[in-house]
């Protein structure tokens, strides 16, 4: 594993950098140390001075190499919020994508299976993952869960699903098998028949607790003339379906 | 510390037991096990099954003891999506309230030290994060945040800062001094005068990326007849007022 | 025709009278006058005050005999402002029900054409013209529009269709044969697919200006702790899908 | 007053133009007769065809010449619905703007009477009334209404007043005077604060009924891989508060 990447800051700059990496800026060359530590001050060579910044869960979503477009923190925070993803669950996790919602689950503490189709995107998860330090709880499988089922029910059970596939439905109707008892599955699209197909093969496969969630947010503006929704509001994303495996038997 | 509660889930019915704990229910009497196990069956005298489940973050919505409306999970999701609250985080919360927030950062991994004015609902919070199994991560002190800011100034930055009180902007004011390099500030409030209050102080505090988020959530029905948003939709919660200390030296 | 009924209204009390009608109230009794004049004062044998009122377009919302849920005054607007609506306008309305739009249609100018299905329907829809005082230019036809599509082809075209039956894509079809140039087709459905299919047909029959709306609208409360969104939101009603017929030749 | 403008139309191509106007475009020289009939054919001297149409309402909002942002057809339409602006009615209107609102109210069959302080956009929108064809039932008044308040006072009450300008609570004091019972009252802003001081003089004023609503409208997209909200959503225009007059006397 290499040496974790940091951030160097300074104002409205802010460059992603390797330990012992030599980079050219409009303000000078930086020379980054082998260890940096946040908080701490280097300065370029014609001597203005950037900050070390770790990365945080929203930055990932700005620096991480990607192969499409990445999941929103707001959707990330979605995901882990409905699904109460934290320290010792055990998560599926399928279309990996550009990684941002299996690193998030990791950095809260979860242990993520993930699985990208595409080998390309797959190789570029596993890069992402090492810069948000999460290289040891997140695997990435180069593949289609759905034609790995045998393998991962094999195992055992997950506390959370979460799934941004096409084949999605596949994987629900096998929900209840996956899912330790109360455990949750997410699945996120961006239309309302692939929403439904879910909905309906997490109600036909025993799950509980289904419902599908829009969400609709916008940016409130402040300015002298008065308080008002932004007039450039932020777009619709995705709906999100959620569904929780039973409880103890479910009585006839 | 006690031992920790479960629940025990047939069906629709759930209840939060406490280990040895004897329950009589409409089905029978429960004899909870001194060590219950997620997944066991217990019988009730009269042979109907519950099955053992740990409480995942948004049973704890649900079971807490209540001192006033909870966060509901979606906010609980948005704050740490945007904040990218994770493991090694420490975190400054004020106004605990039931919990909710507080204990969902913690089982993310964050170590939290939340204020709370009112001791009743203080020493419910404490209650609270043993539920969740978060006493040894989150430290509810009682009183008001903003009464204690020189001793809080006084320890090492935070990573996030999560207010939810009248007085945030007295916090919000001192969010630089607060806030580690690129740390996250979240304040929650439901109305507009509030939200304009904080990013107003906000800006002049000189953090950066200060910007508000309203949510609108609506569930999706799927039935015969067809796909459509539910006629009734979620409520408003609140606003989300999010902003980040700025990254090294702010150049004048 | 009957003489036309008033509204009797005192603070929060609201009665819909008819001339020379004699009505109990908890007030005393009200002798409604033979030609009752808006602003009128008129009172109770016990000495209160009522005062005259002729009925709004809202109005008829709430007084209105149903045979169904009307259309709300918001998406009533909303066709009207969509299609502009107005004096000398030909309109053709399938889907009667209450009449609250044929009604407001009329009140602004149009003359319409109504078709409703359900003969005792019908029956209460020409009641419901007539309190509005609009039974001149309405015509609710018994039946299905669709059935009668050769009739109406045969006559003037229309500057406005709109629409709100299940078989509304087989009208959407003939729009352009029976629109005027540049004239407007609206349809109202609450679910997604039945929309998709209005939007399908208009796209194939090649209306142009396609487009489907979805309306949220929220009451924003005002009290002493601030402003905010009223957490009980005005739900979905439905989809407003709208196009328009092509102006000249389309250019092949 | 001048012969009426038309639109001479040819898919895409769309041209605003009187009565005997000589037109250059790109298809050849357009001869417009002295009295084009809405869907008469004319022949471009290159022999290219184009259709008369009418402006419809809709069209208003394009054609018309702007001094601002013109109101939309989807808030014209609800200030009409809300209201149930229709034929007969008196309105008053302050903030003629562009003068949309003040048209297409016109249009709906009522006598309108609006303000605009501004000489130079006064004059515009006496202009685009004779476009609409309204000039017989809007007289465009120069001046502020809160400075002629008097003279207004004086003559009869109105069934709706529509505001929109900054000085609108001025206006909404004196409601109950300038309205007839029953008679409604709707200001349109974009902001939070100046909704709420009209909501407070409306409350105040003994008005009934106040209530303000926002408006979210997004398109929906259809293709071929499903359906969903647009991801470019129509953003915030205005706030739009509604009042109404009491019916009768308002009992202590």
């Amino acid at each position: 594993m290499t040496a974790r990447k940091v951030l160097l800051v300074r104002g409205d700059r802010e460059y992603l950098v390797s330990p012992g990496e030599e980079l050219g800026t409009d303000l000078g060359v930086l020379e980054v140390p082998e260890d940096p530590q946040p908080g701490q001050t280097i300065e370029t060579h014609l001597g203005d001075e950037f900050r070390v910044r770790k990365l945080r869960g929203p930055d990932l979503f700005h620096h991480f190499e990607r192969t499409g477009a990445p999941m929103v923190p707001r959707d990330v925070g979605l995901v882990i919020g409905e699904t109460g993803v934290s320290t010792g669950d055990r998560v599926l996790d399928a279309g990996t994508g550009t990684g941002v919602l299996a690193a998030s689950m990791a950095r809260a503490g979860a242990a993520v299976t993930t699985y990208e189709r595409d080998p390309e995107f797959a190789g570029v998860a596993r890069e992402n993952m090492d810069l948000a330090g999460v290289v040891d709880s997140v695997e990435v499988r180069t593949g289609d869960v759905t034609e790995d089922l045998e393998t991962v029910l094999g195992g055992d059970p997950f506390d959370v699903l979460t799934l941004d596939t096409g084949d999605a439905p596949d994987v629900v109707a096998r929900g209840p098998d996956l899912l330790v008892d109360g455990g949750f599955l997410a699945v996120y699209s961006p239309f309302v028949e692939d929403s439904r197909e879910v909905v309906e093969t997490a109600r036909a496969a025993g799950l509980v607790d289904v419902r599908t969630r829009e969400t609709i947010q916008r940016e409130f503006d402040f300015d002298d003339r008065g308080s008002r929704p932004s007039t450039a509001p932020v777009g619709h994303t995705g709906y999100l379906t959620l569904a929780r495996s039973p409880g103890g038997e479910n009585p006839p």
